[in-house]
């Protein structure tokens, strides 16, 4: 740890599980030296300030962010083009801004649209660090810890400010990696969106029967794990949704084809498909899992 | 513990998880004198006998089955009729016989075929205590300890016969409920078996592409546990999802006319329809683990 702080100021746009782990990470850390939080409800800044995560809310915010080293707008992705948009003007010549949403061609394109000639000093990022639970009460310092963050670096950022970014998401135990912002966007449309859309589908599609007591009180672990991200944030997944709308409807309709296929089988008791789809899944999966663990 | 086991000897076909773990549960209470295993490999056979699963290994069925005071038939349910016509001939008067199946009716049909008068001593059941590894190694004294157990008795089992059959599963730790084989069916169609099929397909989805290497490099938790049950026994689930085609077809029919409905909203860009529904299972999800909790 260096005796100064790598961050004088910090302001956090947000203060949830994002927002809040950002700053607790860089405190933990001591590279900061003060976290200044903006957000829509004055309960949950107050909270953010009773748990440490941020040391004053602000309310000037063109004052506040033309003095900051480090901006993380941590709110819905939905939410982000207004506050570039409120920024913009004010940012700093030496202030870096970052982002943790979960898609990035959007925010990319918002930022192309609001931050003009300062478009330099946002780098995005996606940390994947989710949780089921949200809000400043659920941020900890170590959420970051051995997770990745995705960079989706943008032809205008300097590689100082990638850098200056890639080293506050590394402060709080990052290891980064660096996407173009379409190839995030692909790939977390299979592999983290159209997960979340089947979940929270197949929980609805229980939940609105008559009879919905029977089914839940014989569903086990099998479904409880399928169902956990079913548990997450609906506003923060109707925004990725519809941010990430073009790539992952292109990944349902290629699941719907799937499920046609498999639907096909099971009605002609194919079971040398079934089983054959089955068994590159469960091989794939094993894969993935020997190689994560 | 009583003095005498409850079971002087118990025969097991399919000494892999869901009957190596029965046998050694009734072992660790006390209530089972001895176990003699059939199944179709002499290696895992050999190997259950190592670890103390089975006491021996069977090779006279006849014989063995008409001196047991319980038979476990625990092999995937694709193979049941075969186990069925092979021990119906010789089952003792005294003896009862359950199963380890998922899926009911069509267990409950092939013992109406091939049980012919013994069918009174045949109580199907179904433990619900999935994990996605099988195989004689990971069967355990404890997997069905507070764990659900579903009787689906049949109109000719007698109530001593279904009283120990039930005993047997409560001797192993687990709690003991009934329902009627179709409404067993259609529940687990809908809690276990589609969530199977639909967490398979999304990894195999991802598998089969050129790319599949970069998808999982950064797939994350939420994927890791949506696609736990992907890591599942292939064979099992191809027979559980044929032997339960009708009510499988009729909740992935209802399945994928929901995931329509949410492609629409999402291609309108409809955000109110994609957060209500998200919502709704967000709130159910979490009663649901309120109350499992």
């Amino acid at each position: 740890m260096s005796d100064f702080p790598e961050f004088g100021k910090v302001v956090i746009f947000g203060v949830g599980l994002i927002g809040g782990s950002f700053a607790l990470g860089l405190k933990a850390a001591g590279q900061v030296g003060e976290v200044v939080g903006f957000g829509r409800g004055l309960a949950s800044l107050t909270h953010a300030l009773e748990l440490g995560i941020i040391d004053r809310v602000g309310f000037n915010t063109g004052q506040e962010v033309a003095s900051a080293d480090l901006i993380l707008i941590a709110t819905p992705v939905g939410q982000m083009p207004e506050v570039m948009a409120r920024i913009a003007p004010y940012i700093g010549a030496q202030t870096v801004v970052t982002d943790g949403g979960s898609t990035k061609a959007g925010v990319a394109a918002a930022a192309r649209a609001h931050f003009g000639e300062k478009l330099g000093q946002f780098v995005p990022a996606h940390p994947i660090a989710g949780a089921e639970n949200s809000g400043a009460a659920a941020a900890r310092a170590d959420l970051y810890l051995n997770k990745k963050v995705v960079l989706t670096p943008l032809p205008e950022n300097s590689v100082l400010n990638v850098a200056r970014v890639r080293s506050a998401w590394e402060w709080c135990g990052a290891q980064t990696h660096e996407l173009a912002p379409a190839e995030h966007d692909r790939v977390f449309a299979a592999v983290s969106h159209l997960p979340h859309l089947l979940s929270f589908a197949l929980v609805h599609d229980i939940a609105v029967r008559d009879n919905s007591g029977l089914f839940f009180s014989y569903a086990a672990s099998g479904f409880r794990d399928f169902t956990r991200i079913a548990a997450s944030h609906p506003e923060m997944w109707r925004d990725v949704c519809l941010a990430n709308r073009v790539a992952l409807l292109e990944e349902l309709d290629r699941y719907r084809a799937q499920l046609d296929e498999l639907r096909d089988a099971l009605h002609r008791g194919d079971g040398k498909k079934l089983e054959e789809t089955f068994d590159v899944a469960r091989a794939a999966r094993r894969a993935w899992a020997d190689n994560k663990l």
